[in-house]
């Protein structure tokens, strides 16, 4: 690996001149300056970030702390985190967390050791730590941290969304089958659906998953108390889910649209791929990636980031499902 | 964040001593490693690993190079490919080519910058430049450069053992959905697919997608020229192909199994959420995960490596679309 001795020997200059020229610390010539960048080309130097790092206190690197990347909205986030960040020449460092105190707590301890810029965590178990680390955070899904920034989709007017679509499609005994509840995202998309149901009137049923998908799932066990006949209308909390009940529905010879209507929630790929395709709420990993990315880049440059909470828009896709 | 310098104040002992302490770089007395086990415990003081960088140059940092998320076999193996670098102590830095040279191309750069203790790559358009990267490497679906261990999938086997199962389940005309030209592990499948045919004195039918799976895919353009119905047994190169030319096919009023039986590859999680579930050929995210961050971490232990090529089993997994 090319070091800065060696741009050293090539040009005939200090190792001194070589790094306030290259860290911008300081005063080069002009012609030295030359020399240098010569030198670089010459040779294919490549910075040592990590010198750059204990130089400048500022490392190149965010943290990401993620659920797990085998729930296809949060492997479409991942992706976008990573591609906004390049764009900003950060790298991202990755750790997936299962929803696991220990696990983030982990991650958090390796993250703090690597010294990253900032970290971007999706769900956090781990509210008071966050407060007290001295670094950028964002927080997805999670808005409950006092003096931590926060991004989600409007998950609550996406509830409300999914009642007055079943409802404007003249469903009359609904299920919505919600989240684990202590997952903020997904109870807030609990209440927006049964408040609105409140508002026109209507009774909804509720049945809990008590975890989110694995891919060890056993459906069957949990939904095995459920007559899913005796509904005319469900709302899943989110795609996978929806199409797990799709797919057990077809199964045992229940029609969708025709005798139940289906709606799910992400707009992540595989809704677009079932048959009949899933009418869903969308949530844009894309949007979201990039809100996430930009308020951590303010952050991290000390811009005002006095706005705590923000949320980003959803919509009602329409397909075949209602 | 707290320093070494917050520990030498703590402790009243010089910096030197605490560094040495820390790196196991020279002669501390026990009282003195005492003190500062205290002082690190009592500050909650995290080593910076920029500095452990530097100075004992190795980062507990892995790069990793995956074509894209939204392909679910890629997620889960990335998924897999951090929990296995934790066991190890390492983190991985996470970059996305989209199967771009240009972005590989600069996911490699960054990597050399961040000095990575070593890289893995998957279907990799850079042959020359990673042969000529002097840092441990592991290229997944990718077998060709001559100097770096490559880990991979039975492709060629998977393709045989499909066709097998669509012959003896009585198909006769037989279709190939096969993979982009330039994937390595595509072109396997493909191969051992038409060659076991062959051997079967069975004529096969073969059309290529161009590219692979993308958030914004057209099927339709994909497949306009192909009448499906004329087939009675269709192998698609993974489960996302394999997904949308069923929803297709149910779409038009071919039904699955009973006009066209259709198999998959990669068993990902979407293959046991559709109607009728997928059959599809394994290849096990897990295994192959664990096996590249084995070889990966014996690489820049400097163990044994002669063997270049390694495959992972694969498995026939028969459900309901056969």
């Amino acid at each position: 690996m090319v070091s800065i001795r060696d741009i050293s020997k090539h040009t005939g200059l200090s190792i001194g001149t070589i790094s306030r020229y290259i860290n911008k610390s300081g005063y080069v010539s002009e012609k030295s300056g030359e020399k240098i960048e010569a030198a670089i080309k010459a040779l294919d130097y490549v910075p040592n970030e990590h010198a750059r790092a204990l130089f400048s206190k500022e490392t190149k690197l965010i943290g990401v702390i993620v659920s797990s990347l085998s729930n296809p909205f949060f492997a479409e986030l991942t992706m976008y985190l990573e591609q906004n960040a390049k764009e900003y020449g950060y790298g991202i460092i990755l750790f997936t967390s299962d929803d696991d105190e220990e696990k983030e707590s982990e991650a958090l301890r390796s993250l703090k050791a690597y010294r990253v810029s900032g970290i971007i965590t999706t769900r956090t178990q781990l509210r008071k730590e966050l407060e007290e680390l001295n670094i950028p955070i964002i927080t997805f899904e999670d808005n409950s941290c006092s003096n931590v920034i926060s991004v989600s989709a409007d998950n609550y007017l996406g509830g409300q969304l999914a009642f007055r679509h079943l409802y404007e499609k003249g469903c009359k005994k609904i299920l919505h089958i919600k989240g684990p509840s202590q997952f903020y995202a997904t109870e807030m998309r609990y209440e927006g659906f049964i408040h609105e149901a409140e508002k026109y009137g209507v009774n909804v049923d509720v049945h809990e998953f008590l975890t989110d998908y694995k891919l060890d799932y056993d459906l069957k066990q949990m939904i095995k108390d459920i007559d899913l006949s005796s509904y005319d209308g469900i709302f899943a909390f989110n795609d996978i889910a929806a199409t797990l009940v799709l797919s057990y529905m077809q199964h045992i010879g229940i029609r969708v649209p025709e005798d139940v209507k289906l709606i799910g929630f992400d707009n992540s790929y595989i809704s677009g791929l079932v048959n009949p395709k899933l009418t869903t709420i969308e949530q844009s990993a894309k949007d979201i990636g990039f809100k996430c990315i930009e308020l951590l880049m303010n952050n991290i440059k000390g811009e005002d980031v006095s706005q705590k909470e923000h949320l980003v828009p959803i919509t009602l896709i329409e397909r075949e499902s209602t």
